[in-house]
């Protein structure tokens, strides 16, 4: 691939991907992978989840640390605002979905990336959460994500690494499209 | 409210939500919240992301603590694995907005909880992200959530939290219907 040549360097491994983009379109059940945490209850509003196993490639496999998150209600919801809201989690794996994306992208297209920075902004009215009103939806109504860009490459050529990396983003499209979502009790 | 007179204290306090319905029944605008996040890539697939500030209640509020978290791509996708996956925060925020719920319907039907836990698995065929078939989809497929609730409740009553939970969950909405997404450079 002409275009990994060039001398830029983001810090991804491009022609791994690629590698990978070979070998899964012949064995396509090792692209089948399973991400999972765990939950905790702790008090009130507030839980704790885990993160560390995954599933795919065919086998098992566990990240290099176990990663920990709280979880809790803010005080203007008569909480303890211990650790960020629920709908906050969206936007940190939204944001960090299309920020990585951005850097794989550029490094295939051979743009040096300087720094890439955003903020997501997501509107939500709690009369659905709170049951007041049924024609209002529970979740986001509306989420807005700007991105700022320092790269060695034109407006158009940033604005078109930003429009590839969403239409690959995994997490732009459990997003915008429903995702079937089963929830049992043991 | 006769409900929340009973003796179970699950740390959530229902009063001030039910107070809180009734005024923002007559101050609909006063439930228009703003959630946000600002993220700076930091090289690879590395990111990190940043919440602090909100809106809400006609006001702009400030969390107790700034959070930040950050996120990566795992070593079977040639990334350093230095924090969980993107779509991974998505299941922190469906794990941990359920379990909020399942405490706080507890609390309004006087049910005592003693522990709450759950695992989520989300199905994923990474064709989708890689570009392989335009057939897949880049998100999850169908992501599974599976509670154990030890409470002073029959089945019946615990397996009616969570339906009530996951009614009234932000985030269960934002993944299983689409939110409209607006991505731009500055």
């Amino acid at each position: 691939m002409s275009t990994t040549e060039s001398a830029a360097d983001n810090g991804v491994n491009v022609a791994a991907l690629l590698d990978a983009r070979n070998a899964l379109s012949e064995a396509p059940e090792a692209a089948e992978f399973t991400w999972r945490a765990t939950n905790e209850w702790l008090r009130g509003t507030h839980s704790k989840t885990t993160i560390q196993q995954y599933s795919g490639l065919g086998a098992d496999h566990e990240h290099k640390s176990v990663f920990s998150y709280t979880a809790d209600h803010p005080e203007v919801f008569a909480s303890e605002d211990l650790a960020p809201t629920p709908v906050e989690f969206l936007l940190v794996g939204l944001a960090s979905c299309l920020t990585a994306g951005v850097a794989a992208v550029a490094q295939n297209r051979g743009i040096q990336l300087r720094s890439v920075e955003s903020k997501v902004e997501g509107k939500m009215d709690i009369r659905g959460i709170l049951g007041i009103d049924a024609d209002v939806r529970n979740g986001y109504d509306d989420i807005k994500v700007t991105f700022k860009i320092d790269a060695d490459a034109s407006k158009k050529e940033i604005e078109a690494l930003v429009a590839q990396s969403q239409k690959r983003s995994a997490v732009y499209d459990v997003i915008t499209n429903p995702v079937n979502v089963t929830v049992e009790v043991v």
